[in-house]
């Protein structure tokens, strides 16, 4: 069964391992001359590539975004930049062979199913590569062209914009801080790309000012205790608490925590609707350049005039010179039938955000159209993986019309422009959302079942973060290394930076978690599982 | 009474004042051609005058660095960048007359006793001004130079200093992070400078470590549900728990406090000795600037090699291009005789921080020689009420022999190296000096009294954050517009980051604190007042 991967990003390397390890025969198509994709920064912006700038850290931890079967080395930082990120995945490329299944330098042109579609559910692929056009036929297509190829400036929601005689520029086109030096900035949206920006233009600008219209829940990388956010927020305790508490508990406990850090009502931040935010904005340095005075938060644009900013509800004008627009991207794929996957409102009409709906054959699959809030490398791993299994036949999907039903269900949640609202955000959340497609292939670990043949692993996988190991222990792709990967996890989160150790620390509080630890366990077990 | 002030800083523009409140002729001494001392930047470094770098901001909000009869303007950022902090002194110095009596471009070059001191107390003042002395008497001085002249570098303590063939440099002479482009930097010293400098060296550096051979707490600016920091620790309240909890308890709660925003061990941080350190480092971005690998923290170096360091209990080399040595500074006055002023392990030994123990008549005093846990503005400012009602005789010292005890008792408490141990910080704390000086002038506000006659006001000063306009409520120097300034505190506080306000927000907490606090100021009436 021979499968197409387009694009060699963190989608296709994955991709591509999972059709090998399943007896498949991959071939991946990548445009450019090099793997990496979003994570191969160059200095220029290349057409077609997504760009990034030259400060990006990765918003989940090292452990979290591991592949399943792949930890990171022991000495990576626990949060990474973009040339870690790449040696990593070219380190998995080269440890798995997936090399030699990647044709470089080749564009997929087109896609379209064959004349026999209905029977066969193979695909006519035509490439490029070196102004040759090449035609193959495929049993199944896996789309891992990710979430970034196309910029957006909304240039008709800011009325004036044609006469404002400054700068402006998506924030695809930002590389380095430089630009901004000496120059009164604004930075219009907040994802983590404009708070990114801002942050890194108030070292060298004379004012920076960031611009919302709906506000944003802002956490840090650094939380609670110091430890990694996400270790703390995707742990199977937590997870099970947060989708068992009532909705207006589950919201107020979440106003509260989001608000410990620091009030975002105060800091100009609050969302307009505190229940239904978008994903939460990942910066560490937010909170103290708005105390400081370094950041200024305003209100949406109401109006562009030749030197100057108007806010909405604020009456002085702000003089500006040059503007970032932090608007966000539109999923596009050019190379397919524009009925074959549907963009609407930002939201493609995906099966478990992986398969169209309406094909009569399940032969093609899209990887990472999703945004958990979490690491995204082992889901789209688990995305793969289930696909594969779909593809050879070993699990089913269901009725067309369950599937479009489920599909209509999620895009109610929505909320105008991008992303889902918040609560959905953690309804479809990480955790679950990998133990959903881990139990499709039957690679979900059992804690009650590992609780007596193993208790310490057990205790580890339910109290400490899910590192995505836990789907490696059994079923298709069992990794003899997985258990040893788990039970060591924090030796790898807590080495690099555990870079002093004072002659004598000890501390009571390992052996009283534990206690607590081992109650609480008790205390789930009791008042029953998942 | 003529008084000589040497310095046009902070403190020396808060002791003309003061003198000129109290009926004194001050003539203010500065050498350089302009007022601001530490405060005024420059890019280029002058000698004799203290140097600060670009991006610096002030470690105490501005809510409690105000001078106690001139609030900040409500618009000025929580925290103070080097040109608004300039542009206030500027203000102070306006509003209240006090350039008139300010010599600008005169160094004092001698202050010794008169012959006939014993019964005078008066003082032989040399000033040079454009090549030319000249003599003065005066019946006081106030010695308001600061605590930064000297930079320190202890290069004995650094083997193989001399054959290493990178770059090294005191941390006085940075100004801005161009200088660490493309190189590993290596920064010796945790205090607030050495922390903000590899910050901002990790913006453009190939690799930043910080070399700490005892460690530090690190505060954040943005302190819980993100209050500037002083204004959670520096309230009466938390100042009367502190001061009252038996040692063990206090430490134990500390260590709890400092550990919350992140586990100080896991980062490498841990003090040596928990409970002795000096004062803490204040710095919002060193936390996740470790956890995303900008920043490494090693500890003491054992060795220079030519292009390298060792470090203490680390067998690597670890490559260096360029050290910076944030070491300190000593105090010191070219102008006194030793005599006058000692200054042994960089602590002067000064009665209440202010007059020497040994003088027949107290006619010197020294300004700002002390590190509190809080804005220094305030407490130069009270040093300087007190200093100048000791000279008018309306305020007495105690007998040469229990001022000399008292300054021994002090100093046993100390840490070698310089600072005091975290307890002693704690317990000579910023409100309890700012309160034992304001009681020896009579202008201690009364909680209890004023609970009868303004229970809301007597509420703002006992929950709220101590701001020094409490200081001027009642007594010598009362101002009329001390209590509106209390009551509008938090305006100003909240001021400039609350630049967004939704459509619809509000929150029940006021109401449930407004009570919570009623309570609270019932039991502490109850369990008895200091």
């Amino acid at each position: 069964m021979r499968v197409a991967v387009v694009g060699a990003g963190v989608s296709g390397l994955t991709a591509t391992k999972c059709c090998m390890d399943e007896g498949l025969e991959p071939t991946c198509f990548e445009q450019s001359q090099d793997i990496g994709g979003l994570w191969r920064y160059t200095e220029h912006i290349e057409p077609g590539r997504p760009s990034l700038y030259a400060s990006v850290i990765s918003n989940s931890s090292k452990e979290l975004s591991a592949f399943s079967d792949f930890p990171y080395p022991e000495d990576f930082p626990v949060f990474l930049p973009h040339a870690k990120l790449l040696d990593y995945l070219r380190r998995y490329a080269n440890h798995f062979g997936i090399m030699e299944h990647i044709k470089l330098g080749t564009t997929v042109v087109s896609i379209r199913k064959r004349p026999d579609f209905a029977t066969t559910g193979q695909w006519d692929v035509v490439t490029e590569a070196d102004g040759k056009h090449t035609s193959y036929v495929f049993d199944a297509v896996m789309v891992c062209t990710g979430n970034f190829p196309e910029p957006t400036i909304p240039l008709h929601s800011f009325p004036g914009i044609k006469r404002f005689k400054g700068q402006y520029f998506h924030s695809r086109q930002y590389k380095r801080p430089d630009v901004f030096k000496g120059k009164r900035v604004l930075v219009v949206g907040m994802g983590n790309s404009g708070v990114d920006i801002a942050v890194e233009a108030s070292h060298v600008a004379t004012k920076v000012t960031v611009s919302t219209r709906r506000g944003a829940w802002v956490l840090g990388r650094v939380f609670e205790h110091g430890y990694p956010w996400d270790v703390v927020f995707n742990t199977r305790l937590m997870s099970l608490i947060r989708n068992n508490l009532p909705g207006p508990l589950a919201r107020a406990l979440i106003n509260y925590s989001v608000n410990k850090r620091f009030n975002h009502e105060n800091y100009g931040l609050q969302p307009e609707k505190s229940c239904l935010v978008r994903e939460p904005v990942l910066n560490d340095d937010l909170p103290s350049y708005i105390l400081t005075g370094r950041i200024t938060i305003k209100p949406g644009v109401k109006e562009f005039k030749d030197n100057s900013v108007v806010f909405h509800d604020c009456p002085e004008e702000e003089p500006i010179d040059i503007v970032v627009f932090c608007t966000g991207y539109d999923a596009s794929f050019p190379f397919l039938e524009e009925k074959i996957v549907k963009v609407e409102n930002k939201h493609a009409c995906l099966y478990k955000y992986v398969f169209p709906t309406h094909l009569q054959k399940p032969t093609l699959a899209v990887l990472g159209l999703i945004r958990p809030l979490g690491g995204i490398m082992p889901v789209i791993e688990m995305q793969a993986r289930w696909a594969v299994r779909v593809f050879k036949g070993l699990c089913q999907l269901p009725p067309q019309s369950v599937m479009e039903k489920e599909v209509n269900e999620k895009k109610k949640n929505q909320v105008k422009w991008f992303g889902l609202s918040f609560d959905e955000v953690l309804k479809t959340e990480w955790l679950a959302y990998l133990d959903m497609l881990a139990s499709f292939i039957g690679a979900k670990p059992s804690v009650p079942r590992l609780l007596f043949r193993d208790p310490r692993l057990a205790f580890t996988i339910f109290f400490g973060p899910c590192t995505p190991y836990q789907y490696r222990l059994e079923g298709p792709g069992r990794w003899e290394g997985a258990q040893q990967a788990i039970l060591t996890q924090w030796d790898r989160i807590l080495k690099p930076t555990k870079t002093r150790v004072p002659a004598s620390t000890s501390s009571p509080y390992p052996s009283l978690l534990i206690v607590m630890g081992f109650l609480l366990l008790l205390a789930a077990l009791y008042f029953g599982f998942p």
